[in-house]
């Protein structure tokens, strides 16, 4: 990307094309560069093969030089330096402008895009666009002559350094929902707009309740004013789709869609509507490079009680012969497809299947509109893709024993220079990224990395950047949750190390997050049971001394896919999804002391049946993660025997698999770190 | 009611009736005690003053003797007797008849009756006059030449005793539920009736999604043909309806009216239909005696934001000086004019809050037909019910004390007879009545009470009845499930106790429930958790042994009302609803062993702030129930010292509480079952 480029001449790169037998121009090419600039960095040059395959060496300095030439170009409108060039209150001016033109008094910008998902590409980025907040949740509500943007507890600090508060007010998302904000705000007769393609069909009745009891009303628009506004939006992702071989998947998705195709016919649904990218990943076994951290090829697809799929995706992503792995019973078709053949399935009269909970409220529309029977439940890959098979297992215990000798060599490192001072928190993260990214079947970090020190550790979601970062100060708690992508596993792993002497508070606070992680840990339960159920396990020793974490303590992890997936969660909020075998859920714990630090104790465990004498069928937790946990933390007379031995027994397996994976240096610093609580005093 | 009557004169009725001032001639009076009939017995006398108020001597005599002539010829249909006269199969076949004339395919016939409510009066038990059925849940489907009845675990074998299985197919409520039943059972084209008055609109839509899965139909009826079919079908129940004194309810019913008024209005809605006798009675501070052990006036109001008041209620139900106690702000109406009002509040064009959860299909369907603006929201008398003011948490206190007196009494007098042999269930349950009722504001059992000796202990809902009962025999566990309604609380409570020495397994099970117990009792848990969080605590002694119960384990409990109310739960099945302080749950878990023995250790707990030197509002929980736990089912080895500490303090307020509240010979009985485990051994 930094190649020194002058524009490459267009006429020799139109032979070079043709000399590689590429299918594109040199136009088409400019283009396809526009939505490979939009995909994160990780696409490097695998994008190449989508041109010609294969690739001759001048064509790919050619296209290498053409990208670098138009990336100098690039502007998504979300840089900084976008932001001077057309400011804040520019842009929500010609909102308005689109606004009145519309003749809407009001507009949602969600922070959604049109799968609901975590990550959202560029183009999909409108409200980081409109407010310059880049959170990971808000909305934002616009009026004539007032703005509101709603951000939850994580995100009030970020919000204030973000937005220009002239220009919108902030408030708390969960505390001020934007739903009572609207009765306040919205004079009766108002009309709100929302993009249907932004929100899922329980959102927008939300809004229209609150909306009808102001007096206004809810309408959608056909064209999303805010685009409008944006004049140089960026263009949809472009990286490479390739598929994801069976013996990592351990299903063939000709398989995967027979089943499923039958569990439709046994719903009584003719067909399924899928919007999540993650499932039609998993259910074709394909993988594509569009947002960070996830492996996700953007895109739709239908699902038949054949087993048959049409796949909506844009056609240039496909990297070469993945048709071929797709086989003829998927049809590929343009995203534009999605509508019509929508249209096609209510001529069919047979009921479709569409998951109310995630599926864009367009799509609810446009099957009402054609007169389809509208079968809600739930996205039908979800259960399936949760519940991982021994081959998916198999991976990602391999996964997890790379990774947790990439974060043990780490340790190791951290232990040896953090004395020396000096070391701050994007260097300590640099370093473990780098020796994981030595580790087979590396592919991605599963998300950015949490390195925060100090007070910065208890800012639960904290991303270090270099205007804020803190050095590993002595006395302090270093906290450090990351993870990362693996052909065979996705990781998630936190620890918090003491960098010299802790406080004894903050021993007795990580202790009672220990003993919490332990409980859980060491939880039997009955077949049915949720996360629900169990969250308090891992809460109840905090709670005793009155004091509680603010977020879930464990979330569904995906394999090779999203580190954050359901439907199961062990959490405070009702869900009603059994825990079921082969499931993984992270179990991570907290303590966050406001300006002063912050301890989390992450592990993934995946869920198990468990042989007893009992009389009930009972399932329990196998430990995934691999890493010493800071025994310079634990204050062990709060401990209790079984919490002892299982710290211990852990200690002892994470030393045994690891030893042979690391160097010796690492390897003396591991024995030491996992010596038995119940026989060494802490080091 | 035993009283040898022979028809009384009519004319001297008549004129009896003109001295008294009556409003009531003969034939009305009859019509009066036909409602009477239909009451629980605990009505008494006291209808006498619906008839004149002040009474006569001779009058009374003459009601009497009229109603104890009437109750020899009264015929609900669902005593034995009755299924002799009108057998089961004619009862199904004439029901059939009706079906065919309405041209139904099917109907649906579900326990509940217009009030969604846990008793049912006579009138409504539609499902026990079809089917013989007498539980407390269950749905029967008539087809035309199939019929099924789905019943849960609980009442699998009652089931299978009191219904014809020539005539009904008998399927498991939760394992086979109807709806799946219906997929496979119905032709396409059927059109199966439902009486809307007898669902929620949430249970109408299972009904119909899976109608429609089989191509069959669901058609609201106006007649319910059960009804046609049903020929001698009983009067709605009579029993006076009673002001409820302000010093026992805390808050004047005009205040609750004012606040409730003034909630809807920020909710938005102009109105509130109530159909849950429970919140009209909490809300007008009034109580009735229509069904057995909750003192409910079945009726159903609308209340507006200016907390005036329309209550629909048979109108002879009132007692003498009700009206005033209402005051002008209520207005007294009966049912029939319930479809009307709502009529005039659709005509009004303002919002109308009715609860989806709770409320009969036919209340929507009527509000829509108006086209009325529906807000589907909770009852908003639910929540401020299950929060109790100061002077109902005085009372409930009170009402404990008197209670666990009794019970200790009779578990003292338990200790004395038992060993002697050849003591029943029912006997004992009569002596522990007995003591009950000597008790001050004592009006009722606040449900039948459950005496289980050894096996019969395992049945969760047992009833004993005279040919099922067992002997308390050595070597058993005594399981007595059992509560009052006094004028000040409602009380609930279980004990489980040895009949001589008890297995080394039985201590193992009972520890283990009693540490759940103890569990609950000492949690701690911030501002905003729900029951659901917490259940586990209760289960988790048990589940590390492989065992279980399926039972949740807390219900809400009303003030003089419902032994079971919500929102409020402690159990595995999700639920939003926060404990708030106030609120009363129960404490309940369980451990069955089929044909053996049952194990249940129930307390009522009051949640309360806790005081503390932590970050959050915690909350915990104030023991209301004061009775011995027996101490001879305890393994102490498996108690850690908190649990024996809350035992040993549990214990020492019992016995100071209630020593001065017994007899002598209970007091020493009291003194020695309260020992602390801590330093005596056990007895």
């Amino acid at each position: 990307m930094t190649m020194s480029g002058t524009e490459p001449d267009r006429s020799e790169l139109g032979r070079l094309l043709r000399e590689a037998g590429s299918a594109y121009d040199p136009q088409g090419v400019e283009r396809l560069i526009e939505g490979v600039l939009a995909a994160p960095t990780e696409v490097g040059k695998s994008w190449h093969a989508l041109v010609a395959d294969p690739m001759t060496k001048r064509l790919a300095g050619a296209l290498e030089a053409l990208e670098a030439v138009k990336a100098k170009a690039y502007h998504n409108g979300l840089s900084a330096g976008d932001f001077e060039i057309l400011p804040r209150s520019a842009r929500l001016d010609r909102l308005r402008q689109e606004l009145a033109s519309q003749r809407l008094g009001a507009f949602i910008v969600p922070r959604a895009d049109e799968h609901q998902g975590e990550y959202v590409p560029p183009r999909g980025q409108r409200l980081a666009w409109l407010t310059g907040f880049t959170g990971s949740a808000g909305v934002a509500i616009v009026l004539r002559d007032r703005a509101a943007l709603f951000v939850d507890g994580r995100y009030t600090l970020q919000a204030a350094a973000q937005v220009d508060t002239q220009l919108f007010e902030i408030h708390h998302l969960i505390d001020e929902p934007p739903a009572r904000w609207i009765g306040t705000a919205l004079a009766a007769g108002t009309v709100v707009g929302y993009d249907p393609w932004l929100h899922t069909p329980q959102e927008v009745e939300r809004f229209r309740a609150a909306a009808e009891k102001a007096g206004a009303s809810l309408r959608a628009v056909s064209e999303n004013p805010l685009d409008r506004a944006w004049s140089e939006r960026p263009a949809a992702p472009i990286a490479p789709v390739v598929p994801h071989a069976d013996r990592f998947t351990g299903e063939s998705a000709q398989s995967k869609r027979s089943r499923l195709g039958r569990a439709l016919a046994e719903e009584g649904a003719a067909a399924a509507v899928l919007t999540m990218p993650e499932s039609i990943a998993w259910l074709l076994n394909i993988r594509g490079g569009d947002v960070p951290h996830t492996p996700l090829p953007l895109s739709f697809a239908i699902l038949r009680q054949d087993g048959s799929v049409t796949l909506f995706i844009e056609p240039r992503k496909l990297a070469p012969g993945l048709e071929r792995h797709l086989g003829n019973q998927v049809t590929v078709t343009s995203p534009e497809g999605l509508g019509p053949a929508l249209d096609a399935l209510a001529g069919e009269g047979d009921r479709v299947q569409v998951d109310p909970a995630t599926a864009a409220c367009w799509i609810f529309d446009r099957l009402e509109a054609s007169g389809a029977k509208i079968h809600r439940a739930a996205d039908p890959c979800l259960l399936p893709k949760a519940c991982k098979n021994p081959v998916e297992l198999d991976g990602t215990r391999a996964a997890h024993r790379r990774d947790g000798a990439a974060l043990t060599r780490f340790l190791a490192w951290l232990a040896h220079e953090a004395p020396k001072g000096g070391l701050a928190e994007i260097a300590a993260s640099d370093q473990l990224e780098t020796i994981r990214r030595e580790g087979q079947h590396f592919r991605d970090l599963s998300f950015p990395t949490i390195s925060g020190a100090g007070s910065n550790g208890a800012i639960v979601h904290y991303r270090a950047m270099a205007e804020t970062e803190k050095r590993l100060e002595p006395g302090t708690l270093y906290l450090l949750d990351s993870g990362a992508q693996y052909l065979d596993g996705t990781t998630d792993v936190t620890r918090t190390v003491a960098i010299g002497e802790p406080t004894q508070e903050m021993r007795d606070r990580f202790t009672r997050v220990l003993k919490g992680h332990i409980a859980l840990a060491l939880a039997r339960f009955p077949k049915g049971t949720t996360g629900t159920q169990l969250d308090a396990f891992a809460r109840r020793a905090l709670w005793q001394q009155g004091l509680d974490y603010d977020h879930g303590t464990g979330h569904g992890v995906g394999s090779y896919l999203g580190v954050h997936e359901g439907p199961q969660r062990i959490s405070k909020a009702p869900n009603g999804q059994a825990l079921l075998p082969g499931m993984i859920v992270s179990n991570e714990p907290g303590y966050y002391k406001t300006g002063a630090y912050g301890i989390r104790i992450e592990n993934l465990v995946l869920v198990q049946p468990v042989e007893g004498q009992g009389e009930r069928e009972m399932l329990g937790f196998e430990t995934l993660t691999l890493a010493p946990i800071d025994r310079n933390l634990i204050d062990t007379s709060l401990l209790e025997g079984e919490e002892v031995s299982w710290l211990d027994e852990y200690h002892k397996r994470v030393r045994e698999t690891l030893t042979p994976l690391v160097d010796p240096e690492t390897a003396r610093w591991l024995a030491a770190a996992t010596q038995p609580i119940a026989t060494a005093p802490p080091t």
